[in-house]
């Protein structure tokens, strides 16, 4: 039986190494040189072509490379019995907790203003950005996040749909509590799924229950955000700047408004990656799972889309 | 009886009232409004001019207002035998342990590549700076330090004088472990105390026994680097850059080479401050130590020099 490995960017190496390290016995092949479709038993996948997922006639589970389901979940061809995990990695989570960290410590402490007055020659002390930070989303990421801003000093809250009780963050949730969450948070941070109920959920009116001033940082995915209303609330002074990692579309174009604007720092969507040796552990694990007919680690709850 | 605050910048209000608050039945006074100079019992003090703390000859104990205590020990009039305490300030570790993380991160994360790529209009994944952190001194802030950065994923190694056992930090100790600790450190973070023998440890001999490469985050003292030694480490490439928050003179005179040097992010001397309400509280405990005959809490080792 096979693990079938569908990823558009080379290099594979490290992947099949780890792969084959953590999973013995298993035998890892790379798309499209899958052999017989019918031996596949479990796709690792990032944003496969719609319908190259419905033709393993033999799936036991289908594995995201990501943290994101929603390049899988939008294939309408996938059989909708077939279990589905989000990436589970350590090193991914810590490489979200590192951007998220310095994203809200640069807003905090003044980092490109003091970088605009060195560009002048002037010795002076930037202004403090606010400390309290909300964060969209304490699912794996967003609650490892605010555990880590939370140790550096920031006033951390959280919102997620089903009540959290994590130490040193204040949990909101559900809709009925998301006014309250949004009117206390000086830095917001986007770490939420995309879902069709959280498409264009970074929008004027989510922003206008900020702070006046506040500060977006998202990393979540660029369908979170109605571009035209950040730029908007920028302009207004709603908010005050922006970093950004995600992107509706990416590479994001070239000529894009968001690239000339002094108030948005764009990363080219490197908040975090996957890394073969971790995520080859989580995937050996959901592998042992699959085959034994239980829950896997991450796994996706499709009627919520994540 | 009365404590005397020496502090060469407005304002004192917050300082005024934090004392009041945290020492009830001191008498506490804004030099040089002192008062009857018999009366005065402690100072609490930030680069008071040479021969003012003589001028009082009923000290119990001196407090420094900041970490440091340079500024008193350099003072050759102050008697030798009184009792000299540097800060102790939950607020003011917490600020250094924020500035130490963003200026590794930044480091590793490939801050500044990535905002020179948004001004080209590049999407453009930055290479990772190294994990290797190694922190110069591992004292109040240099331990707070290191323990935030091995909880973000760093590698940490330390160097100080007295052997340490802190979980996540490989300690080095004293001259003769130097040249290891030196040798595996990517990032190099002076938080040193200036004493005579560590007056210009940031030279050209310590640079050339890190990696290739390596990075210079320097928040000890501006006496501590020898700035020739640093612009020749960069115009080699033994360093590839460094951030500064302390200088040999303050602000940083306009036309130092500093200024313009890509490879040099300058911040003006704010890393972190100490802050009334926490700073006050560590005043009383050391006000109630010293009227008992007990040592400070931050009682400075004179012979040391720290
Ligand atoms: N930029 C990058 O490099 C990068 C890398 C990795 C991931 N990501 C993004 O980060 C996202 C989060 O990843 P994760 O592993 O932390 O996911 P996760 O563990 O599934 O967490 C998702 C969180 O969102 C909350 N949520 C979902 N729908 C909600 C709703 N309608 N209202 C309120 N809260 C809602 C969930 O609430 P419950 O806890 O109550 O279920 C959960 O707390 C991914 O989906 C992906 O979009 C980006
Ligand atoms: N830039 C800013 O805003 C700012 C703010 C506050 C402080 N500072 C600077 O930070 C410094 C450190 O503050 P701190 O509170 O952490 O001081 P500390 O608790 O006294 O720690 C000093 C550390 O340096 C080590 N050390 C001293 N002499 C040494 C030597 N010859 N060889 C090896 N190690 C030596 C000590 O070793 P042992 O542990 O073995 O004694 C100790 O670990 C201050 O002195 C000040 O210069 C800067």
């Amino acid at each position: 039986m096979s693990l079938v490995l569908i990823r558009k960017t080379a290099p594979t190496e490290a992947w099949l190494a780890a792969l084959r390290d953590a999973c013995p016995g298993l035998d890892v092949r790379v798309w499209p040189d899958t052999g017989p479709v019918e031996d596949v038993e479990f796709v690792l996948t990032w944003a496969a072509d719609p319908g190259v997922i419905a033709g393993f006639p033999n799936l036991r589970a289908i594995f995201s490379l990501g943290a994101g389901v929603d390049h899988i979940l939008k294939d309408s061809t996938v059989p909708a019995a077939l279990p589905v995990a989000r990436m589970v990695d350590s090193s991914l989570t810590m490489g979200m907790v590192q951007y998220v960290t310095m994203a809200a410590l640069q807003y905090r402490r003044g980092w490109e203003a003091m970088r605009a007055s060195q560009r002048e020659g002037q010795w002076r002390r930037p202004e403090l950005g606010g400390a309290r930070v909300g964060i969209l989303g304490l699912g794996e990421l967003g609650g490892a996040c605010g555990k880590a801003l939370a140790a550096l000093g920031f006033e951390v809250a959280g919102w997620s749909r089903s009540a959290k009780d994590i130490a040193g963050i204040r949990a909101y949730t559900g809709q009925d509590q998301l006014a309250g969450f949004l009117a206390r948070s000086d830095v917001l941070v986007c770490l939420l799924p995309l879902t069709a109920e959280l498409e264009n959920f970074l929008n004027r009116a989510t922003f206008d229950q900020l702070p006046r001033g506040a500060y977006l940082v998202h990393a979540g995915r660029g369908e979170h955000l109605v571009e035209a209303d950040l730029l908007d609330a920028l302009d207004r002074g709603q908010l005050s700047g922006a970093v950004l990692d995600v992107f509706r579309h990416e590479p994001l174009p070239g000529g894009h408004p968001f690239w000339a604007r002094e108030d948005i720092i764009i990363t080219p969507h490197n908040a975090s990656q996957t890394h073969p040796a971790t995520a080859a552990a989580h995937v050996a694990a959901n592998v042992a799972r699959a085959r034994a007919g239980q829950a896997l680690i991450g796994q996706v709850d499709r009627a919520q889309g994540y």
